[in-house]
């Protein structure tokens, strides 16, 4: 037995003695992850084949570090039912890749399996959660560390090594399209569910590759992958918490970001991927390069090899896609690199693969579990019922009273099921998804008949359907519409070679997800004029939005009674809808996200520098609603605030009170606004949330414990320390500011 | 006689040895310039009194330093021709102020005069030039520095010492109020404009302080004074260009913006006022304060003694109105400063004193010179002439033929002078001014009848005047209306303690300017109603925008056969416009700023990093007009391109021609694309121009030479060089690209 063979040694001697022994065209080989995994088979019935493109990959390297997304089922892969890796063939499938890959590599070395998880499995059979933005509206890390765990029982059936999550960007411009798969524009929030996430996911032994790093969501106008134009000081106390996060919890994987900031690639950025990273985040797992992001640094290198060469020596172990990595021996040939270089990378992929058991257990014994057997659905569902916020309820016109006996419920999205389940999302059968229609007519008490009429299409207005609608909702005595924005790539989306849909192209069925970036910021104007009719028939008026991202809603909002805006909320959406409508849930979600009345108050993120408030001569600067905003069918207090010093920091505590009529969930929220310190503070920064069950009338204590280092000024390496010793606090749900006070000389 | 009075001894040797000789109070006294001059004074018919305001601060100083604004008048400075300081009262009112200071000063200190003129001086009597944003769509420096010259001429008769000067923001974002003040979104030009404005004022003898250092322009939401967040590249690229071209220039002052960079004030920031700009700039002169903003930096340092101490600390040497620099004495006496930290700027201002000749020539002999003595309508005429930009002319309605008997001018813009002229504007006498409504008039060929009506008030719209503007329009052969935006103070605009319209108030007849942000970037809508009911006449329509930034006016040029924008073009504008329209002059003005369609497309600079195109789902990501735009009633073609390398760069040689049928001026752009070096590139940078005047027909050659490091990416110090060895270039004018070529291995 080889010492690479012991599974008495360490994985890293087994892999330190395994890289020994490797030539450099197998060690370039571990460092590649260059085919699209759902193109290197085809389906014949229950049969596969492999394609010769396949084949030729492995011989070239000498067999095969990784492979993405095998599994993955989307327009774009063009794969479904019928052509793609149905959960009942995954083990076949799979086996049948895996035992090529290991009879060619010369070590038995096995390929290890990355696959989207962005909001759950990219592939068929795989089960889905809400977008990220409706998980940061929760405020429940615990709950979603939940729903990752679930996902990750599932990932972990299907032998997915690596999940490519979604966990690092935040949501500072409503204009850009991937704003769904942030969690929010706040740090402190972004990083506790990231790293709750992380948390769930890793503890079923599926690593995950936190995606991405670092400052993709600080936009140049809210175009995808375009310059983050930031300072460091920005770039550390915004977009840095969540990845910190996601080391401490041991993040396996981090992804580079396709973005430069202030003229660097990140992909070619030995500071952020090096001496950030690695040095003062402690990560110690691989970084993957985002698809096809090391052949585009040939805008600043010249051609693939030199932009192999800069990604490796600033830190990318592993490729996605590009042809560049596959340079890299020719690099080291030409004296470009050294092998070490080479080495150091290889030497953590194959760390990995040992820690994974993968040289022991390389095979699938059963096929990958369903949605239900992993538990997905119902992690699902409480996620959506604590996501869906609350903005609007003039004449409590919600809870839906039982005297409306007909309800009209109209809008594209109502009955849509792929508009609300977010981008990155494999064909789904009808029967794993309840859309709102679907939720109102199972929640609606006896005696109340639920109809619909759709009213426009996505974004086409279509005036039959429009009179079919106004007549419908003539005759009802409320009426639910429904409607927002869509990530579905099922609707005729164009894609780029990167899987994002095509820059500016919009589709009939979407118009947010990769590459979907907005200039204004709207519904589609047949949505926006469908409820603007609807309006002046002057019956009771109930909205429900769908989106990805925080539209500007004004007009919408003004029209109707009661709006409840709900970020993707995944398959069981629209059963969570029609609960939160008909109260037997109470809303409890929290916006995660400002949102601008207009687009040209962007930024509006609440936690701008105190050097300037904002303000217009046209308009107010106010946004329509701040982050942190969202409403109750009941009431809340906070009371008893008392603030203790502690060793490292304070702790705050207080008693909270349901004074309403209904059982509901408060989610108070503790800000920090510094006083001192020579540093421009923010006006507000969160600090500490929780959720807070209660029934009426219940009371129940609460403390939030925060460090010296929480409290102060991020601190930049290299600079003089900077110290706040006056910090003003503020205690608040909702838009509710329940109590103020001051801590000096910490 | 004592040393510091010896005319023989440098400035330097004289301040030096008064600086001996004074107490600490003294010393403090020279670093303020606490007082609004034009409230030091009280004017009764032909004589004028001191406050006692005015005497306790030259008792508690002990003398005085300097003092801004004696001339100021203004709606806010509350003076006018009859409680103002006018030019045949101006010698008597300074020596008087004068007198008492020297009187009052232990060593006969006389006081130093700083005065606004960030387009002309802001005082009863000032001759003004078209606002900054109008100078640079000349691309003429050195008629610039002709207008400088003339003001400075001016201000020199009037004792003023500094002249303040609208020199160092960039127009990055329309929304700001103060885009008006810039001289254009590129560096190049930009600097190339404010070198030849320092240097034309500072060859009178006037001292310039380049306002304002650094990144103003780069605010958070077009909000003005707020977060510059970008990074250290952004910052030296696209801002520092100016600040380096005045320090080049000799310029005697710099003031610090308002805003903080990344978290750190201006004001508090010693790398950049110190490293960056005497270390890097070699920058020699006073740094003077901003308004108020030495106080406004209790915000970070908790009370204004401290702020004081952080303002001296990182290099601010002289204070504008704050309370924070009195309390310099107190800082030192507390031992938060040394006193040699005092001594460091006060010798600076001191020396400056010796070198201007305050001491031998306290007093005025004469008085300030009128515009018309100190040659400035002529300059600002020419300067309005070149700076109006024709952005189109389909079925060439202009020229204005002849066959156009009947001309309707409409629009409130064609007769109010204020909303020529921009903020920081005095008082200017009705005989000073030509409006578009005279300027048509008098150009008008005989047998032409030029008819006015308003149509609508600047932002109300008027029933009654939009009817009488319809039928005058629906008898006219030719209808010109002229709309626009309005920085006049004149209308009811209230005012911050600096000075600046309130924040987010608006006036009857103010959109822009400082404290004027707009979140929609659209002229008020009563005028865009306007065009919209005139182009529904049919009738030839031209429309002459007058404005301080970049609106968007998409639907008001698509509803015109013409469209001449002209950034406000100052007290002759309405002549140069008629001379345009008439074709008696050819227009050759170039978009100094890109238009956005929609105010959701910003950022729109044209020299956007490489990294990624915008591209948007919903609209087009083009912008209306791009950065250089702008066209003639005659063609041009360049050819015969030749590059040569030479010992330090490379040189660019190229022919034009004029082959249309009316003389004209080509402007010719050379701009640079880099190619390699790690550092993602801009999609172009403009890297000269010039302007060639050329009969028709009639052909010159033109060469630009540019040095290695003009060419080549900026450096950060201390962090690895950065070259670019492989470069496209590209010659234009306006939407001509005549054309490109490459250039490598320099």
């Amino acid at each position: 037995m080889e010492a690479y063979q012991n599974t008495a040694l360490s994985p890293e001697e087994r892999a330190k003695d395994l890289l020994g022994r490797m030539t450099l065209k197998e060690k370039v080989g571990q460092l590649n992850q260059r085919l699209y995994g759902f193109r290197i088979y085809e389906r014949q019935g229950e049969e596969f084949t492999l394609t010769d493109e396949f084949k030729e990959e492995v011989e070239r390297m000498g067999g095969l570090g990784g492979l993405y997304g095998l599994y993955r089922a989307d327009p774009w892969a063009d794969k479904d039912e019928k052509t793609g890796i149905v959960p009942e063939l995954s083990a076949k499938a799979y086996n049948m890749v895996q035992h090529y890959v290991m009879e060619h590599s010369r070590f038995g070395i096995p390929m290890m399996m990355s696959s989207e998880c962005p909001h759950g499995h990219q592939a068929l059979g795989g089960g889905l959660l809400p977008v990220n933005l409706a998980a940061g509206a929760t405020f429940d890390p615990a709950l979603l560390s939940e729903g990752y765990k679930a996902c990750g029982k599932q990932l972990k059936s299907g032998h997915v090594e690596l999940a490519l999550m979604s966990a690092l960007d935040m949501a500072r411009d409503p204009r850009w399209g991937r704003s769904e798969e942030c969690y929010s524009e706040d740090p402190c929030l972004a990083a506790a569910m990231a790293k709750a996430a992380v948390t769930g996911m890793q503890s079923t032994g599926v690593g995950s590759v936190a995606k991405h790093f670092c400052a993709q969501g600080e936009t140049t106008g809210g175009v995808n992958a375009s310059a983050a134009r930031i300072g460091e000081r920005e770039l550390r106390e915004i977009h840095f918490p969540s990845a910190k996060a996601c080391c401490e919890a041991g993040v396996e994987g981090i992804m580079a970001a396709y973005n430069e900031i202030d003229g660097v690639y990140c992909h070619r950025n030995a500071w952020l991927l090096r001496d950030v990273l690695r040095g003062e985040m402690g990560f110690d797992g691989i970084v993957m390069a985002d698809g096809l992001a090391v052949d585009f640094l040939k805008n600043t290198e010249g051609d693939t090899l030199h932009a192999a060469v800069a990604a490796r020596k600033a830190g990318v172990d592993v490729s996605l896609w590009d042809e560049a990595f596959g340079r890299l021996g020719e690099a080291v040939d030409q004296g470009l690199l050294e092998e070490s270089q080479i080495d150091e990378a290889v030497l953590r992929v194959l760390k990995l693969k040992f820690e994974k058991g993968l040289f022991e257990h390389p095979y699938m014994e059963e096929n990958m579990l369903s949605p239900e057997e992993a538990g997905i659905p119902e992690v699902s569902l409480a996620l959506a019922r604590e996501s869906a916020v609350l903005l609007k309820n003039e004449k409590t016109v919600l809870p839906l009273a039982k005297k409306y006996k007909k309800v009209a419920v109209i809008g594209y999205h109502a009955a849509d099921r792929y508009c609300m389940l977010g981008d990155y999302t494999p064909p789904v059968p009808e029967s794993e998804c309840v859309t709102v229609l679907q939720g109102m007519k199972q929640e609606a008490p006896d005696g109340v008949k639920v109809s619909y009429a759709m009213g426009s299409g996505f974004s086409e207005a279509d005036e039959h359907e429009k009179a079919k609608a106004m007549a419908l909702a003539e005759e009802s005595d409320v009426i639910v519409a429904v409607v927002g924005g869509s990530s579905s790539r099922f609707g005729g989306a164009v894609f780029d070679a990167n899987g994002a849909a095509s820059k500016g192209t919009g589709s009939r069925s979407m118009d947010c997800g990769e590459g979907m970036d907005t200039a204004k910021v709207h519904i589609p104007a047949a949505q926006e004029e469908l409820i603007a009719a609807l309006a002046r028939l002057g019956k009771p008026l109930v909205t429900v939005v769908i989106a990805g991202r925080a539209y500007c809603i004004e007009k919408i909002e003004n029209a109707s009674d009661a709006v409840l805006y709900a970020f993707y909320p995944g398959p069981m959406g629209g059963r969570a809808v029609a609960e939160l409508l008909y109260g037997s849930s109470n809303p409890s979600g929290r916006l995660p996200v400002s949102m601008p009345r207009h687009v040209g108050q962007i930024p509006v993120c609440y936690n701008y520098r105190t050097s300037v408030a904002p303000a217009y001569c046209d308009m107010t600067s106010q946004p329509l609603h701040t982050f942190g905003e969202g409403r109750s069918y009941t009431t809340f207090t906070g009371s008893d605030v008392s603030v203790t010093k502690e060793e490292n920091g304070i702790s705050v505590s207080f008693t909270v009170e349901n004074t309403g009529n209904m059982a509901g969930t408060s989610v108070p929220c503790l800000y920090v606004r510094k006083r001192s310190g020579g540093v421009v503070a923010r006006i507000k920064e969160l600090k500490a949330f929780t959720r807070i069950a209660l029934a009426p009338g219940e009371k129940k204590e609460a403390v939030f414990h925060l460090t010296k280092e929480e409290l102060n000024f991020v601190q930049i390496p290299g600079k003089p320390e900077v110290i706040c010793h006056e910090y003003e606090l503020m205690l608040e749900d909702g838009a509710e500011k329940w109590w103020t006070g001051n801590v000096t000389e910490m």
